[in-house]
């Protein structure tokens, strides 16, 4: 039977590794082969989830197909977010919570998406309409990953379903959603072994606005000032990821976990555009956006707003 | 509460008319406020379906936002097949059984595609999901749309999921799938009322190949001679229609559904390259291919790697 890998984004985050693990251990329950694979090193929070729950991280890939040309896709489908060769493999089924953009196919294929707040949410429906038990410490990851992308259902992109998916799963997995919950958010701000370069491009996604090239990176924290503290480093490496990638936008965001707040540090040819997105002044090129957690829900959508 | 069209794709087939229906009906019962419509006149076959099964013919629209910006696609994602005023609107589902191509959203959706022969055998899996009772006359349009999309299952897009589900739906519906089905195909056969005109643009789709413009049009018949003796006539509209439209080809498919082979008369620039996707010689610009029905599985694709 052909291997298919299962592969999640680019700079992956904790809801992206654990959807590739959980949906991988679906496929071949469901008498498929296939193997969960990473785009890059997994971050400290994605590291505590694999360890409290006893995973080993999954092999690291640029390249598809040196292995096989069939893959999944989990949280993503933009092609800029995917594999280097994805538009020579052949997509089977992607399993996703966000926009389609920059996506095709040659063929029909297995496509879910929906507008809920991560990828397991979408996931813990299909082993239920396929009737297949979910493991204690699969149970464990798909609960990680929705904490993670909900900020312990803090952000505006959680739903309902999220939160009983949650509930669910922490019953299965046998851990308090809170306490769990927050010492795996606090794993994620720890930051400082990162370099600045490192910082930048932990959870970086780029997009392309009416032929402008932007990237929008966001890191969690428990204390803004342990961060900017190295504000002068930060501007640096953006100002040269800008010259060196020709972007025309870097938005480097700060997410305060515990107070549901944001500080952001940008740069590049389109920052006035950036301080009419979020009706703000960038003072050295620094704002505080109350209440903003969410790059999809929030900061995409604004700047996508302001650039048309 | 916003009103929400739900459409199928331009030249509308039975599956695209009553896929819009019958979704239309389920969003309602989750308490949705939608409408069905329509991007053109029902064939003879929907019409079939309709009259049998007691519904009125969804209203004609060719732009959404008269009416609203929020609307959901079924049978369909490609905007080349889409209302109009797609790229200004608000999508907020998709449900479809095609590839992925030329589509994009500014934000998170519900898109539920599977490689199956019919977007009806998807809505019937979204049915049971909710819990929703599915009225007689409902199943027998969603019975139609499979028997349509699939030929009777004689096509190769047919799986064992699309004739479960419409041997569940003829239960529901009470009516027998063969003698029914074979009625309804040959409704669908009555062109004689058409000029030739209407007859290549019945069911056409558009399609760009790195570049090219190629419409694939299909009818079905019960004997290639009755549409055959109006050749000279049928090429010259499709000669017609390629300058007009500065098309590379357009491939016009007679698919006998009896025996399930088809017919094709081809015109335009890249006849040559038509020749060698379906390894056959045109004569007069016409080859018979045996075993070939379904445009999506077996003619799209082969034009697709001849030109690549």
């Amino acid at each position: 039977m052909n291997k298919i890998l299962v592969i999640g984004h680019l700079n992956p985050d904790t809801d992206s590794i654990t959807s590739a693990i959980s949906f991988s251990f679906l496929q071949n329950q469901l008498g498929k082969n296939t193997e969960a694979v990473a785009l890059g090193e997994c971050n400290e929070e994605t590291l505590f989830a694999l360890n409290y729950f006893k995973f080993d991280a999954p092999r690291i890939i640029d390249r598809a197909s040196n292995d096989t040309k069939d893959v999944m896709l989990v949280d993503h489908n933009e092609f800029q977010q995917a594999v280097s060769d994805i538009s020579e493999l052949n997509i089977l089924a992607v399993i996703d919570h966000h926009r389609i953009a920059n996506f095709q196919t040659a063929s029909p294929l297995y496509y879910r998406a929906e507008a809920v707040g991560c990828t397991q949410t979408i996931i813990l429906k299909i082993f239920k309409e396929n009737s297949i038990a979910i493991p204690k410490n699969i149970a464990g990851l798909m609960l990680s990953g929705i904490i993670s992308d909900t900020l312990l259902f803090k952000s505006p992109t959680c739903t309902e379903e999220d939160v009983r998916a949650a509930e669910e799963l922490s019953s299965i997995a046998e851990v308090d959603i809170n306490s769990y919950g927050l010492d795996l958010l606090k794993a994620g701000t720890n930051l400082s072994n990162k370099t600045a370069e490192q910082l930048i491009h932990l959870d970086a996604k780029s997009f392309e606005v009416h032929g402008k090239k932007i990237v929008v990176s966001q890191v969690n924290a428990i204390d803004f000032s342990d961060i900017l503290s190295r504000k002068n480093e930060i501007l640096d490496v953006l100002n040269h990821t800008i010259s060196e990638s020709s972007l025309d936008l870097f938005v480097f965001v700060i997410t305060n976990i515990l107070e549901g707040d944001s500080k952001m540090i940008s740069a590049g040819g389109l920052i006035n555009e950036c301080e009419k997105a979020f009706n703000t002044k960038f003072i050295d090129n620094e704002a505080f956006l109350k209440g903003v957690v969410s790059r999809k829900k929030q900061i995409i959508p604004s700047l996508m707003d302001a650039l048309s």
